[in-house]
Formats: C-alpha cells, sequence, structure tokens
C-alpha cells in the first residue's frame, strides 16, 4: 500500500531521534513527493496546509509530531518534560479544528505519558513510551482499516457495483487501506470490480486528486465527477451505494464530513439508495449529543476564488467556505466501523460499542 | 445594462452590412474584452466554446450569424439564396444541442426569410428582413427580462431575502436583465436589497466569473460558494428561495438546465425552500412530452481535468461531464415567464400560455 505517514528513524538499533515521513499530498497528482522533518511547527503547518489529510492520518501526524517535539528534550525534569509535552499538543491541536483523531491521538498520548511519569521511569522512558505508543496508533490504525474493509464488503452486494465517494478517505487518508476506500479495495481484491465514482470535491479537489490517483495505482475502474454531477449519476441508475468517511461522529450518528458530503447524503435519500459511511471507532465523539455542537472550520477564501492558480473569482467579491458540513443520523443507512457496521438507532448501537 | 450581444452596422446609414460583438465571456472576470466578427464560423465557435453563452444569448447570437453569413451573398438566385441560408443554419445549429432557443431563432429567421421569398421581394430584400428579424430577437429578449424581473419580484416578499442562484442566467445569457437574475435586478431597483448567493458552478464556474461579475456591477450583495456548500447554506436557513435559468422546458415542466440545477432542486426539496426557474416563453419546447426527451450535450473532459489551467485529476483516469441535467417538473414550484408565473400542473399552464 502506500506510506501515507511513516516514521524513520535515524540509527538502525534506536526508534529515537527519528524524523516524520508524509506524502505532500497538496502536490498530488503532479508530483510524488514526501515531507521528511524532525521540526514540530513543520508537522503543524503539513497539517494546517492539508499536505496530511484525513482524520485518521492526522492523528497518526499528531502522535510522531508530539514525539519529535520533546525527543531532544535535554534536561531530567519529568514535571518540566509533562509542561513541554502539553503545551506541544495544544499547540499542534489548534491545527484544525473538526477532526475529533486529532486531540484524540494527542489525548492519548499526554495520558499515557502522565500515567507512566508516576512510576520510576526517567525522561528517556517517557520518550520511548512516547514513540511506541504513536507506532501502536499507527498499527492500530493498519488493522483498523483492515477490518471496515472486512465488515463493509458485505454490503457490495454485486458484480460491478456503481459505488460513489467524496474527498478522500483512502489509504491517503489513514495508515493503510483507508476507511470509505477499505471495503471497495477489499471488493477489488475479491474480484468484485466494483465502479466507483470519484467527486472532484471543490474546493481543494481531493477526489479528483487523491482517491483517483490511489485508485488508479490499484487497477480500480475509476470515474471523476464534478460535485454537482452527482445527482444525475444518481438518477442514471449508476450508484449501488454511497460510501465517504467522516472526520467527527456525535453520539447520535450525526456525522461531520467535508463539504459536500450532506447535500451528496440528500440525494442518495432522494434516488432511494443506501448512503454510508465509514470510520474507526476513534472517530465518534461521545461528548457531543448532536452534530450541531460539532464545530466547523471556516477556510480561507482563496481556496474558492484562485486554488488551482487562476483567479476565477472577482476581485472584492465575498465568499463562504465552510470545510465541513454535518449530516444528520437520519441520512444515514448504516455506519461501517472496525468494530461491525452500527444501524439506526445509532444513539443505542454508538453506545454499545464503546 | 451589459451589452452581451449587439450588432454593429457598418455604415451609419445601413443596417448592411454590419458585424457581431460579444463580450468573450470566457476571459471573465480577468479580462472584459468583446469579440467583433463577420465571419460565421467565428460565430459558431464562440458559441460551441461558450464565449456566447445562456440560452436566449445563443438564440440572438445565432441570428446575428445567420445573417453574417449570407449578407455577403451576390447573386439574385432567391432558390440558392435560400439553399444558403439554411445551410447556414444547420452549421449554426449544430454548435450546442440541448438549448432550444438556437434552433427557435435559426427557425424563426428561416422561416420570416420563406415566407417574404414567395412575394415579389429581392435577395437584397431578403437579407434586410432577415437583419430586421434579428433586432427584433433582440429587442424582444430585452422586454421579456423586463416581465420576467416584474413577475418574479413578487415572489422576493422581504427585505434581505437569501436568493440562491446556479451558473448564469443574467444579463451576460441575455439581452438584457438576465432570466434567473431579472426579479433579482428588479428587488435591488425597488429597495429590497437581496442577498444572492451564487453557486460557482463548475466545470466551467458561470457562477464565481460570470454572475459574481455582473451582480458586483450592479452593487448587489453577492456571495460565492462552491456547488457543495448550497445544502449547508439552507441548513443554516439563509436561502429563502431559488431561482434559475433553464435551457429546455419540456411540455409537461421538466426543465434542462446547467448541471447541478437537479440537485440543487432536490435540496431546495428537502429544505422546504421554494425552487423557482425563470425562462422566456421561447425555452418552452411544446414538441417534447418530457424531459427525458431531452438531449444533454457531453463536453469535453478537460474542462473536469484541467480547467485551471493546472493538470487536477491524474492522466488516463476517466471523467464523466454532462453539461445539463433534467429536473423534474415535481421539484418546481414554478415557472417564471415573460407571461406569468406558471404553477403546477404545468401540463395545463403550459398549454395555456403557448
Amino acid at each position: 500500500m502506500i506510506d501515507t505517514v511513516r516514521w524513520k528513524q535515524q540509527k538502525k538499533e534506536a526508534l529515537l531521534p527519528g524524523k516524520i515521513r508524509l506524502i505532500d499530498q497538496t502536490k498530488l497528482p503532479e508530483l510524488y513527493e514526501f515531507i521528511e522533518t524532525d521540526d514540530v511547527t513543520e508537522v503543524y503547518h503539513a497539517i494546517k496546509r492539508l499536505s496530511v489529510r484525513g482524520a485518521p492520518a492526522i492523528g497518526i501526524a499528531a502522535a510522531f509530531g508530539l514525539t519529535i517535539a520533546v525527543q531532544n528534550f535535554t534536561s531530567n525534569d519529568k514535571e518540566a518534560f509533562l509542561k513541554e509535552l502539553q503545551k506541544h499538543a495544544d499547540y499542534l491541536n489548534s491545527s484544525r479544528p473538526t477532526a475529533v483523531n486529532l486531540s484524540w491521538a494527542l489525548n492519548r498520548c499526554c495520558q499515557k505519558i502522565i500515567h507512566h511519569s508516576s512510576k520510576q521511569s526517567t525522561v528517556e522512558n517517557l520518550k520511548n513510551i512516547l514513540i511506541q505508543e504513536a507506532l501502536i496508533i499507527l498499527e492500530e490504525d493498519i488493522e483498523m482499516c483492515k477490518k471496515i474493509g472486512h465488515y463493509g464488503v458485505s454490503l457490495i452486494k454485486k458484480k460491478n457495483a456503481g459505488i460513489l465517494t467524496h474527498c478522500n478517505a483512502g489509504a491517503l487518508a489513514t495508515g493503510d487501506y483507508g476507511t470509505a476506500l477499505s471495503p471497495i479495495y477489499t471488493a477489488q481484491n475479491n474480484g468484485l470490480e466494483p465502479k466507483v465514482f470519484a467527486d472532484e470535491t471543490r474546493p481543494l479537489l481531493q477526489g479528483a486528486r487523491l482517491t483517483a490517483w490511489e485508485l488508479q495505482k490499484a487497477n480500480i475502474d475509476i470515474t471523476v465527477i464534478c460535485d454537482n454531477m452527482a445527482a444525475k449519476l444518481m438518477q442514471e441508475k449508476k450508484i449501488d451505494l454511497v460510501i465517504t468517511g467522516a472526520d467527527r461522529v456525535a453520539a447520535n450518528g450525526d456525522s461531520a464530513n467535508k463539504i459536500g458530503t450532506y447535500s451528496l447524503a440528500i440525494n442518495a435519500k432522494y434516488h432511494n439508495i443506501p448512503f454510508y459511511i465509514a470510520i474507526p471507532y476513534s472517530t465518534i465523539d461521545p461528548s457531543l449529543a448532536s452534530g450541531d455542537l460539532i464545530p466547523i472550520e471556516e477556510r480561507d477564501s482563496s481556496e474558492i476564488t484562485c486554488g488551482f492558480g487562476k483567479k476565477t473569482v472577482p476581485e472584492k467579491v465575498k465568499t463562504y467556505n465552510p470545510a465541513f458540513d454535518v449530516t444528520p443520523a437520519s441520512l444515514i443507512k448504516g455506519i461501517i466501523t472496525d468494530k461491525g457496521i452500527l444501524y439506526p438507532p445509532f444513539k443505542t448501537s454508538i453506545r454499545k460499542i464503546l
């Protein structure tokens, strides 16, 4: 598969010191290049400008980023180390507001360290526990992808099924096969040859640039459309099911995902086409009762006005650029997770798996 | 207003010979330039590549284009002249398949000439009848725009109403105030200060480039969004009504318009927001019983893969690029025409005004 986010240790015999290595997704599909850094501010900006994106991949990158931030801490003062750790966790956490995996991974690492700091461990021990925890998050993610594929493929009931997806919730958004794309990869491996349609996903075109790129690499039948063409495909009966990822799922099943997902879910409902989301359980935020409590990032207007190097909106014209929208649970047929497929009422089914 | 399509006579004292003058809309908003030509193939290509677009404006351009094609016909042989006329009408008619106004305007001109050719008219007389008919089509269009504005403004029931529109059905699509934008201009003139949202309208961004440009010129409050953000605006209760144009309306009210209109209509229905289309009566094609009979133009994949000068889809990945979709009558609250607002059942209300 594609190594979206990986840890590169500097010496053969030790995990630390190391660097994070990311595919620079802002350059795809034109250039397939990596960012390799041991500077936490570079990791922060890589997340912020979407060089690494997708809720699970952001979580992994943040855990490695946190390791980088403290791996050169020289004192043996554990108190000071914990302060430093929390400072960098807060910093990384401020890079993007919507994906819950970001804070989930950072909290998990911090809790782990706090837990061990009370024991007879040195700062050096704590650093090693941190990188091990980050690597476990990556490994769990790879395992999670496989499980989502395993459960999700049961929904693809025929050969050459038409599957529509939005944005990129594939290998480039995770440690391995992805979330929404994992059932598709699994279907392809099982000989089902799905026919996949990818919304280009304005403004940053993750569908056109990233989903098309990774599915083509895997020899999967892929067609790119503009976001506003999805309803026509449904009208033409070319779509059997829709699968997208999500960045945060509330306790009632309301799901925040890339802007445009909500419209797609409404269109699917109108055409009586099942609409699924695929997520690791870490994307569920049980602290939020419903989707209207999910913070929605608004991004810079230049993504709309000159996203492709050419000015496409007249000077001084206003734009509105929310990066996500919330699809109410009522439009979601099922939530594919690494612990099985959840069905309505989601309040109950979500509570059960947590 | 904006002179989207005009006739420029070469001598003060005579309508002929002349040239057509068009705003080159492919260059907006960066450049505000005109195409001036007396070459019919240039007119054909201007229509085909969307330098002039919008159903009514295409009709006007075609009528002027037909005049240009025959204005230098030198023989006095009326039979030969009629043949030449029909040949060029067929040629211009093949430039784009969906907008009915194109064939409507060309047929109207040809019928007029055929009608007069049986009388004691010379070829020179017929040429003058032709340019006069083309100018009448333009004049009628200007009058049509005013009437659509007059009827349509009655639907804008409060100050600062949020109005969503798609593509461009404004001054740049017609001889004057436009169709969908005419009620908006009229509302602004009446002091209602509407808050307009324009879908950018992928792939060719007529909303971002053209609607934003002309509404900004008129000091109307305009915000550009990506197509996939419309549902979120509706969820946020920022939209009171949706108005779009249409390129062909079937006898039952099914309406073909720019790709993405259908999705918008479904989203409006889901949010219980009234969805209107605004058209001149010449956009109605009574020969087609329903929308599935409307021919839909499929355009080149490069509009999706590198629409902004930068390659955004990997090499060899397939695309699907229908230029229009058909919104079923059941999703349309009313059709604003120059003869009043039509309400369901459209089969009856359309038959009445034709």
